[in-house]
């Protein structure tokens, strides 16, 4: 669908397809790890604030729920995810319907860009699933269905994802431009200020465009990374291992092997964001009302990990993104070098002192205008 | 989505993937000139028999028109045929409501097995469509989509292909048993009744699937490969054509090229229908109305062909079915083999007097219950 957002975002990133051994499919036990802790407060929130208006709203007394997940990449977690969905919206369905004649059907949409591997995510589909399945290519900070067709939209672990880098960082002219480092680590003000610019409009384009695609009283679960209060990136375990992502780069270019124009030019399309912030973004928004928010520990950020699993899910996530930048080949070599240095400064950044990032949980009911 | 027809549809190919020459989206030309004359047809069909029942059913006040495209493989015919429907549906609702405030809006839905490249298919989306798309996984022998949501089916050159290969035509035991054969000549009785059946049985599995996805007076437009009256495939220049490539796969098994055995087990799971056949099928199932169906000569058949075209064609549609039963290796050899026999035979397969097989093309209208 023709609208301003894909005009404006004309790059766009995958995480790694197939299930081999280096893909997103084997290498997202973290995203798991959350659905864990999600799943409970889903259930309640489906339980305590869905509402169906009518066992069935349609002339041919059969009712669609429909549920998009954006930003879904490759299974498995995706449809565990759809299935608990399922679940708790049947559940709530029967107590509401006691004895209800109407069979409920459901659709599922499988949302991600067009560079996600949906041939892998179709071939894993789950062989006696409860929905009937749908893919839907494209940016999520556009429009992607008709109005007012869907009734529970889902998010997990993509809205951390920016549209792309803000332009002022990577300019060397700009007073926001970040130096020596890949990321928003907090620390610089005009880097915060244009990562956080960037953040509000995407999230902003996001809510607008669910706005228009989510019937009135639907629900929509946000799960995102984000920081505690108080606490910088930069002071996160995440935050340092990234900085020491950032350093070997530097490291290659001083050593030649790769350009150092093209890792001036190089920062992470990632926000972190505050409790607060989103709080102010989605009321500012207006589309959505908070009814849940909740920050999160997620159950992996305990383990103590091995250096070969983090630099796996680091590939899984990152390589995508870092092909397109530095082309395919030097990306081994990028690799290679963070896994050493990684396990060479592994205590310094994971030691047990350091902060943690959360997943903040989110739960909106749409506004009914 | 669990169904009956999925389980007994274990296997399932899709035309050659990707974008390079020796692709379905490159070789699909045959494909694209019955979309020129079917064109007019739809447009007439829709103009005629297209009933907006309000301009807005839904309380939101937007119409969203769903259509889904059954056997798409991949672009860019499909996307033709799309954009044609869509600009035939729109012109008809603005006849119907003149000046009429509510959008109407369109999702599409790509429907093909889940082996077809799908990541192609969502990649070559024309960029400013007119409409939200989706890809829809899965055979069409079985449901796809939820109860009454489709406004507008669409199938082209699909149905031809059965869900399975008759059981009895591959059995060395049976009276039906195909021997030295890989197609329903027409000529062996026994065979023609197998296959006859495994057509029928399809056909229904396929209308009572959309019987219950169409919502009451939404149409379907099915465009299938066929025969004219009295004309038996045997004779055609089609027929001709996989004599000779299956009188290749026996002369390769001579040569022990490759296995006797898998050649005798292996038969085409295409069937051209009459009209009589189609017409008693469709009235017997009883879901829809037959509002037109014509029998078409598509152009591409009037043209003297090229050896290496139709080597060419052949190979993106027939590549993923013979790979499944020859595997990889052997079918760049039996095509080398089918290329060189095919040149030296070309003159007795495409002399004039050879019939065509014909297309046929059908307007349905689901029945209101």
């Amino acid at each position: 669908m023709e609208n301003e957002e894909t005009k404006t975002v004309p790059k766009s990133w995958a995480m790694v397809g197939g299930d081999g051994p280096r893909s997103y499919a084997q290498n997202s036990s973290y995203q798991r790890g959350g659905l864990v802790i999600v799943n409970e407060l889903m259930n309640e929130g489906i339980k305590d604030k869905l509402e169906f208006i009518s066992p069935c709203s349609d002339s041919s007394n059969i009712c669609t729920f429909r549920i998009a997940d954006f930003g879904c990449s490759v299974g498995p977690n995706t449809f565990l995810a759809m299935e608990k969905i399922i679940e708790a919206v049947e559940q709530k369905y029967h107590a509401q319907f006691q004895n209800s004649p109407v069979p409920l059907e459901f659709q599922v949409f499988f949302n991600d860009v067009t560079t996600n591997d949906f041939n892998t995510l179709f071939k894993t589909l789950p062989l006696y699933q409860k929905y009937f399945a749908a893919g839907v290519p494209g940016t999520f900070y556009g429009r992607l269905f008709p109005k007012s067709t869907l009734h529970l939209a889902y998010s997990s672990y993509s809205l951390q994802w920016l549209s792309k880098v803000p332009e002022e960082v990577v300019d060397t002219k700009s007073p926001a431009w970040n130096k020596g480092s890949i990321q928003c680590s907090g620390t610089a003000k005009e880097v915060a200020k244009a990562y956080s610019a960037q953040f509000k409009t995407d999230m902003d384009n996001f809510l607008n465009a669910r706005a228009q695609e989510i019937i009135g009283g639907g629900l929509m679960v946000i799960i995102i990374l984000g920081l505690p209060d108080g606490i910088l990136l930069s002071q996160t375990v995440a935050g340092k291992s990234y900085e020491l992502f950032g350093s070997c780069l530097i490291d290659m270019a001083k050593l030649g092997v790769i350009s150092e124009e093209k890792v001036d030019s190089f920062n992470l399309p990632l926000y972190y964001s505050s409790a607060k912030e989103l709080e102010e973004i989605i009321k500012n928004n207006g589309h959505f009302c908070i009814e849940r928010m909740n920050m999160l520990n997620n159950p992996m950020m305990k383990r103590k990990l091995d250096v070969q699993f983090v630099i796996s899910q680091f590939r899984a996530i990152f390589q995508g993104l870092l092909e397109e930048h530095f082309g395919r080949d030097d990306v081994d070599k990028i690799f290679e070098y963070f896994a050493k240095k990684f396990a060479e400064n592994y205590d310094s950044v994971f030691n047990g002192a350091t902060p943690q990032h959360v997943d903040h949980f989110i739960l909106l009911k749409r506004n009914i205008n």
